[in-house]
């Protein structure tokens, strides 16, 4: 039984994060920070966890935290969050943090993308969460960069590809689509129901920060420089990220052979699943779980081969995998604690 | 570890009852029946389960079902349901019915709100499965009549009121709505997309087939001749159920006190949680767990209350509330593999 | 052509009312204020106008406005009226205000349910602009308060019922459920997405500020000292209300006379539809028009009625019906600019 | 006063083009048919047009619509319009027909996406309904082959960019989505609400039968053999499609310039808006119009110009377009009776 905390814990990844280590064997949640709650039950915030946790949120103290658990989870904006992870290092913990502030090995990337970085000696201690393609790197890590949800549904299908050489890295366009969760849970006019519902639209285009991350990974199979044109959108739908990906075939292959090529590279990854040829994965498939799905098929009219990939943007995109990374560190099985089955309505 | 079968595996009920047999720790799922899907794998019908289950559906036979398992769950449309039952408690197995085939008590009920019996004198053999209030009968039967969704979600908070007199039980008026599941997975001009979708409507109003199995649990508290006004409407979400219910009240009572009452009565159940005073519940504190969630308040100006009760029409208001039903049966705790918390969004 | 301006055009009310009058021949909308998105173009704000118009939003200005129109509608939250309504009044513009500020004859109602009020003698001088039963005092109003969604939605169905002695006053019980559109267009934890989709809830129980509203009304037909318990919840659509009204029958009446006799009481009135016996009203039905449709149906085992009635709450809720209200001043055709059928889906 | 019929007047495209005929200032509608409904009336069947219709659905006969009309809109499933456009363009009617029997020119294209052409000689004969590209052709017609609602998506925004060699034909890829109307309203696995609702997916990967038809349009620009990975989705709204276009640019040009560029060649045209620079369209910025909003950036890091395009499917995707190819036909201003401003919400 290890003892976890929670820094940041009012967001929906905070919640998800709560929801999964109550249910988890192997840790005790032993204290939750807010700012803006402290004091607040928790379950008077979060009253689907009634009668689950009698914790009440408190503010950031490094020392109580250090005193209260080995192993941190910071939840917190990109920008907020390498302060307190810096702060929580130099104390012992180890740290998994779910922000954006050290997935990008490169600080001129991150100069680039989100500005100043406060803590660039992290950077290259910083193992990137990715437990499929990392795993080795993450158990010895003392601090673990949990991927982006975006990152997350584009690498797993496209890195075993662009190892393979099965697609030319120089046309490869990213199409996502993202539940509202992402958008956070501070009311803004972006996430209010009326804007979202019933709606359907492409935001920052060519310029959303998770582009560098994807390409920063895949870099490693898809040599630098690599590039991709990608495109978020948002979706009218509480949970789930589906991403459509083309790019022109390097050789005459097919879908088959594609499914096949990706079912033996995650053949040892419990949570993520290959789809059967002629069918495709759908968002419902993996909500509340932690599953990455990837189907693929070939349009042999334009040489060109469209993967698409789907996740549950709070689980395998966000808490999920930060469990799915403490499992990796703490040598528990790697799906301890994240067994639950799709909801799929 | 027992064995178990489901009979009629193709419905959300079904999905759902799989989806918590799968996860379940002391049960084996050991086959599924369906007459439209024989022959086809479970998890081609539910990519939701990939890599969790090898079984197929199979055509329904009593004896091979007999030889499978010492349980089966039923899960068939009322009607269809009675005569599987049938044989299957004559062929020696316990049996949790989900159909309505078992609920009602009295057969004249039954005939004037369903039709013809089949089975008739498996009538008083049946137990009403809502194990809150009928615990020690469910322990000792061959077979469970599982509640329906509505009537779940209208007797756990009236019982007590009832039974305590603290409400007149010739004001009650009951309005629910609930969400699409409950119109189950079978194409129909009434479960499309485009219908239900930012749509809401009341529909079989004082005619629900729900309302017998309401009057007649509750008159056991209320009296003989006990009716209500039962209102349904049809929500535009996957799940959930809420019940939103008013009466005259019998005595001068403040929420806090009502409040108290209904802690007091359920303290021993661990699916049944009362709000705070000055807090209602809403469907998503409970989505994808077995909870119902019961508020409160009292309209001081008309000398009425209000009481709103939730549950997840597809766990509690069915599957969940089986697998309960079961846990009793065999002497499980009550919640074993039932501890999912709620996903909240 | 007269000339029309909005005061507080950047909720939905407001984009509605622009909608509304750009689209209606008899009228110029000559100016649009707004304190936050002043300079601003409107399209900027609403790109769903683009091409449409070519104003900005401007400051308030009293002068300005009464230069630039004979008619203002109003569209603050209650409290900020008051005084703005008070300012063009005395400006000499006839004012169409879709606050609650004047909506309450009785200054001690405000008093108690909205606090102190700043303008208590244009109380008397308001009309209440409900048209179908308000016609002949609106048309010599210079202010029209414009009524509630909630208690249009209510006192509709109800007044001949009650007028005509068919329901027992005392017994009256509704229920209403209304699109996140009645939250407004101001980001609050309430009306973000992921906390209203997939969701529903009852709020405010038992003291809501439309209860005053509708008791006062329905007391010119129900007796001083008319009392409801009004139970209001939010539903996750974009647009509509659904109001299930409950009462016991003072006599033996089938669901066919009740609905002759609302047909009867609404034969000139172009925007309410009565439903055929055994058909109730959906909010698609309405959905994007001015149209309240009523059902009704006799619920014999209890000696209840329930009525069912259905609004879009942006249009007859609000907008709408102030456009009909300028209509019914105007001595326009009562649906002049109305007529857009519902959108249905 | 033109009299038009409806031929197939029961699915989601019927029942927008009663609504847009009922309130268009021009045209008489006189009979409307349906095979599964004749005898029941309009108005029972959709019941959001009640009070605006007296007409009953009747059986085809061709020669009462020949009596009844000079105009016929036919919206029929593909396959069975073909006959029926036969028998009344023989009849001597104008027919705009809303299948996609009569979209491509190409027989060979047609026998191998849909099957076989039983009225092939009217394939020359049949103008390409889309009035931006094709009013001259549309003018002088007797038939008229409504668009798809994907191709009139994604025609509008590539046809200027292609024309004017903006964008490398060889890299075209294009992803759709779509509410879930354009799955139609016989109800099916695929468009029931728990299906759909929550869920995002593609499908018909490589294989949509519009692909040829955006092909074949666009190949008068962008040349013989014009190929597109074309890959559509399921998104869980009404209505709306929305298209994301991806190409390689073939000159250094900025998006103003794009933006500048679609702006000219569609100054005539009042059904086309192009956003401004730094905006993207929304589908809820077009509900319940006749829009197509198109916006455009420029992705500099990879040379390639990212197009997004909105329509509500229904209306510019249907119905609304078949209107305003009536409107083209008879010489009506082209926007008569389609001046709806969009619903937004």
């Amino acid at each position: 039984m290890i003892k976890a905390v929670i820094v940041g814990g009012t967001g929906y990844t905070g919640l998800e994060l709560i929801r999964l280590l109550l249910g988890h064997p192997r840790v005790k949640l032993t204290a939750i920070t807010s700012t803006t709650q402290a004091g607040k039950t928790v379950t008077d915030f979060f009253p689907s966890l009634n009668g689950k946790t009698d914790l009440s949120f408190e503010p950031f103290d490094c020392k109580r935290i250090a005193d209260a658990a080995g192993l941190a989870f910071t939840a917190l904006p990109h920008g907020a969050s390498m302060d307190v992870v810096s702060q929580l290092v130099e104390a012992g913990l180890k740290v998994i943090d779910l922000s954006a502030d050290f997935r990008l090995k490169n600080l001129a990337d991150y100069n680039e993308w989100y500005g100043e970085h406060k803590s660039p000696e992290l950077l290259e201690k910083a193992a990137y969460g990715l437990p499929e393609l990392n795993g080795e790197e993450i158990k010895d890590a003392s601090l673990v960069a949990n991927p982006g949800c975006y990152p997350t549904s584009a690498i797993l299908p496209l890195y075993p590809l662009l190892k393979d050489g099965v697609i030319d890295s120089k046309t490869v366009v990213i199409n996502s689509a993202s539940g509202l969760s992402g958008a956070g849970r501070v009311p803004a006019s972006g996430n209010i129901f009326c804007e979202a519902n019933e709606n359907f639209k492409a935001y920052k285009v060519g310029e959303h920060r998770h582009t560098p991350e994807i390409e920063s990974v895949l870099s490693a199979v898809a040599g630098d420089g690599f590039r991709v044109t990608f495109t978020p959108h948002l979706l009218p739908v509480n949970r789930g990220i589906l991403s459509t990906i083309t790019a022109n075939l390097n050789k005459d292959i097919s879908s088959g052979d594609v499914l096949s090529l990706l079912s033996e590279f995650y053949a040892q990854s419990p949570f993520v699943r290959i789809c059967e040829q002629g069918t495709l994965p759908a968002i419902s498939n993996v909500r509340g779980s932690n599953y990455c799905d990837i189907g693929a098929s070939v349009d042999k009219r334009t040489g060109r081969l469209v993967v698409v990939s789907v996740i549950d943007n709070l689980i395998k995109g966000a808490s999920g995998q930060a469990v799915q990374n403490m499992n990796v560190l703490y040598g528990f099985a790697e799906d301890e604690g994240l067994s639950q089955l799709p909801l799929n309505l």
